[in-house]
């Protein structure tokens, strides 16, 4: 099965000269960058920017992040960053990335990011919002709430 | 016990203003840059600098990374990153990583890295030098010795 | 008359959360990686990307950059980064950028690189190649040959 | 004359990993992070963090920034960024930076930002406040009270 099957959404990310390093690769806490910026992009999809979160007085909070790396990406690289909320707890939530060349069945790169929600003023964890969980659930359908990922 | 108690070396990092985020805090990917720069520093303090495994024909890969976030970072925080080797196998071997603000026992962040030496030039597996491995285990002691981390 | 009119080539550049500072708008620095992920995209229409530089022997170097900042970028602002070669001189040229939101007549930023053709393995200058002019040239038309910007 | 001479403070700065780029060279983009970690502590020095003006209410905007590129700073290199306040306007200020290797006295790098106070909200420039000013005169000396520099 391609590893990309799992995936409803994928941005494309261009790999910038800055972003290379000596050895000649991406260098690897770029990829970071990366999965944030796919993850934007999946948000927008979803149709709830971050800006949507932060009006409602809550904000995003990353606890943790993981990256696998399988093959070196290089300059000019036209990559395709996938993205999938994987879990939805009660105040926390999981984020899955795959990093693949455009079609090419080669991954690049896995990720993992684990989020908290908290309110936007005293930075407290709260239950993740409706309206958020609501638009996650209706994007990522019966995957992600047969509770996949954990 | 204090968690930087298992590591024998810091190394001091600054957050620089670019490293903050719209939230006020460095944002999460810079840490494993903090991490890899005080990785630099270590294998100096190791006798054994990058430059020096390059000229044995060998290389660092990283092929994973991850990071957990205990508490924010802020600009002009003057960080200590503790750094250790907790893991050698054959071909690779483990890093991990402490954030603290200077003496304050409160954790900042927690990290680790996996890393494979590879030739140099084809870029595949190689067994570690062993000068390279007799450096991290003078630095490391019992420690590391008793296989501890993997 | 609109700014960007003496531009034939844009891209966008979406911005990232990481590039934001505690300001809430783009650290003045991304604006430098921007402007050199648009100047690739540049190549690449001109039908000269770098890797064609380099297979003739050549390289580009940076000698000098400036910005000039109008107004803050903002998290997921789409720009777009305006780019044209201003001046074509023997062994070096220059590239002018303009930073825009879009179609909206605003100016975010303006720019320009001075870079060096230099051997790829001396690296001291060397004349600019011909094929690399040419194309220059060509995609310029005459505001380029006028040698404006100079 | 040594370059560095008309500088009465510089900062160390570590080259990191992650800044250098295939052509095995510090990426230009980043010497403007330096520059301006370099300032933080400039301002440190002076007796006036960035924090201080915060507190009167007042920010710190750059408009422009220029850097020229004498000599490639490599991987793990120690620069000094020497900065200096070189113009006190009205509502806005430049900073000038000269980079070099250690003691050595070759160029690496030179540069200089141009700055507006803004008021903190209404980010519209307002008159450099009275201490900031009064610190920048008592650290610079004669050199700054002569306009020198503008």
């Amino acid at each position: 099965m391609n590893p990309s099957s799992r995936f409803r959404f994928r941005a494309p990310v261009r790999v910038r000269f800055i972003e290379t390093d000596l050895q000649g690769v991406v260098s690897h806490a770029h990829f970071f960058a990366y999965f944030e910026a796919a993850r934007m992009d999946y948000w927008e999809a979803v149709g709830f920017p971050l800006e949507k979160l932060r009006t409602l007085g809550a904000d995003d909070s990353i606890v943790a992040a993981e990256a696998t790396y399988r093959s070196p990406a290089r300059f000019y690289d036209l990559l395709d960053v996938h993205v999938r909320t994987s879990h939805l707890g009660r105040t926390s939530y999981k984020v899955d990335f795959l990093v693949t060349r455009g079609e090419a069945p080669e991954v690049i790169a896995e990720g993992r990011t684990i989020h908290v929600i908290v309110d936007l003023h005293t930075r407290r964890p709260i239950p993740i919002p409706e309206p958020f969980r609501a638009a996650l659930e209706a994007f990522e359908g019966e995957a992600l709430q047969a509770g996949d990922g954990g």
